[in-house]
């Protein structure tokens, strides 16, 4: 869906591979004709790279203490690097053996990372520290996060329309200098809901892959496009409380959490789970009610039993839980390893 | 400290191993005469089994779906599981081949897991559907957690006194038909905090180990006695809103969040590091200000540069972060495999 939608924009698809972490799952996107990926990480661009993927970016402002890790993946793959500070940029400058390509990250307002988008003499001094052939100025390139705080769809695409066009105001400002520069773009809200991407280049959206609650709650997705979910046991159920324990805690699920409409903090959603002995294959079902993960400790989880469904489980069955934050459950039971 | 107060108090002293999870550290109980331990899950009793330890107790309601490796575990060492439902019981005995002890988890107060303490008829269900010789009724067994959402110490205290009344009203109950049964408790804040531990046979404290700011902010301990930090990166700093962005993020310190005094929710405090390249050795040092990590995605965190001294920082410098929640920190960087 994503890669049709991609193409159907003419923008280039650079989906981020940090949700999935996966080998495996990373050829399924090759099967879709998918060439360029993103990683947050310079192991994960390491790992990738031994994967067979030649064209790299890792979205996350260069860390100087990895510059020689940088510079050696440089020789062996396409790369390109974000910048947000000069300090980065001769770090790598002085450094550089191979071509490698960057682009400044600026900040459309989600306030984590990169320059704001006024301050073109932050712009410039990066730019103007780079020194060195080697180093290939790209583009502007945002993550336009502040989506995953908005109330409706429609917050989110004037997110998105916002932050395209601070982006594309900067590509006119510096592309006579720099002819080929692009924008990249893309939170997963943004990529999934927006059917306009005038000003956008190219998009990179990760956690797609999967979707989770949290997206869900978003309307970024249907419950049926969710493609992630941690089984876990029921250990024991309270019938006074109308609560049951699984084994599934916060080194599973991790301790996002996600503020219900009715002010309720959960940490997942139970739903039911056929196993594949008693069934032709391993399937979960639509919720049957709100039968949250109400709280977690490290190896607990505790669901409130609001369904009939959930009413009648016993300990030894087994529930399906769609997690908040899909990106971390995957990285705490090391799905990546795959 | 810990071991000390356990024997000044005649109280068996068997340390939680979730917190650390490290071969390495238990080698350090060992050293302090520590004999018996207390475990998360059937994973961490398997690890310090084969580490040598012969006498654990997994303190989580025994889960039916591993019924078969606990089985094994009793043929191994001197185990002790945990029965909130007789499902487990039933589960349990008729696989059991070797004798292992069993405690009835109660709930004085943290409706996490456990039986309510007037629930006896709960408990006798427990103990008559036993049926096996080889499964012996070792006592009554809580964590009272709600000590974690105490305001002051004298709550902490209130919550430890009550819960150490309630178990030993049980036992009391039953020791005449299960002459040697113990009573055992032990949340890190009621431990560090209590000097009376009227009622109380066995302590089971983990997280004391490290410490962490949790503990800080409930006055469990001191600044001094934190013993684990997670040293990160300075990537980039944003001086137009006081917030540096550091290599350090969810996967890294996890979600555990700390709502602070003021309101602030927080995930992290980071805190001057030396280097041991700089120095004789590595050394972190203690807060300069308010100098919180304020949020946290997969990889980025992002910390509000409130002292002079992190309004310094440059990137490239190295901070220590005290995590919120060790346990959790060190579960994710993997500081157990040592």
């Amino acid at each position: 869906m994503m890669s049709e939608k991609a193409a159907a924009n003419q923008l280039i698809f650079r989906p981020h591979f940090k949700t999935h972490q996966s080998v495996k799952t990373g050829e399924w996107f090759r099967e879709a004709g998918v060439t360029a990926i993103t990683v947050s990480s310079v192991n994960m661009a390491r790992k990738f790279a031994a994967a067979g993927w030649t064209d790299i970016t890792i979205a996350f402002p260069m860390n100087i203490r990895e510059v020689e890790q940088v510079s050696q993946l440089a020789e062996q793959v396409k790369l390109n690097v974000l910048f947000d500070t000069h300090e980065q940029v001769s770090a790598l400058a002085s450094l550089l053996k191979q071509e490698a390509g960057y682009f400044i990250k600026i900040d459309v307002g989600h306030h984590r990372a990169g320059i704001l988008p006024d301050d073109t003499d932050s712009i410039d001094r990066i730019i103007s520290a780079v020194g060195s052939e080697l180093l290939n100025f790209k583009g502007f390139l945002t993550h336009a996060g502040q989506t995953y705080s908005a109330k409706n769809k429609d917050e989110i695409l004037g997110i998105h329309r916002k932050s395209a066009e601070i982006l594309n105001e900067l590509k006119q400002k510096y592309i006579n200098e720099f002819p080929g520069i692009i924008t990249s773009s893309g939170d997963t809200p943004s990529c999934s809901l927006a059917t306009d991407f005038t000003g956008i280049d190219e998009i990179r959206p990760g956690n797609f892959v999967y979707y989770d609650l949290m997206q869900l709650q978003l309307g970024s997705c249907s419950f049926n496009q969710i493609a992630a979910v941690v089984i876990c046991p029921v250990v024991s159920v309270y019938p006074s409380r109308n609560e049951a324990l699984i084994y599934g805690g916060a080194v599973h699920l991790s301790k996002e959490s996600l503020n219900r409409p009715d002010g309720r903090r959960i940490f997942g959603l139970a739903v039911p789970f056929i196993d594949g002995k008693l069934a032709d294959a391993d399937a979960w079902l639509p919720p049957e009610g709100d039968d949250f993960v109400v709280s977690l400790s490290q190896e607990h989880g505790i669901i409130s039993l609001d369904s009939q469904w959930s009413k009648n489980l016993k300990p030894g069955n087994l529930v399906a839980i769609i997690p908040v934050h899909s990106c971390l459950a995957v990285d705490l039971l090391g799905s990546g390893d795959f």
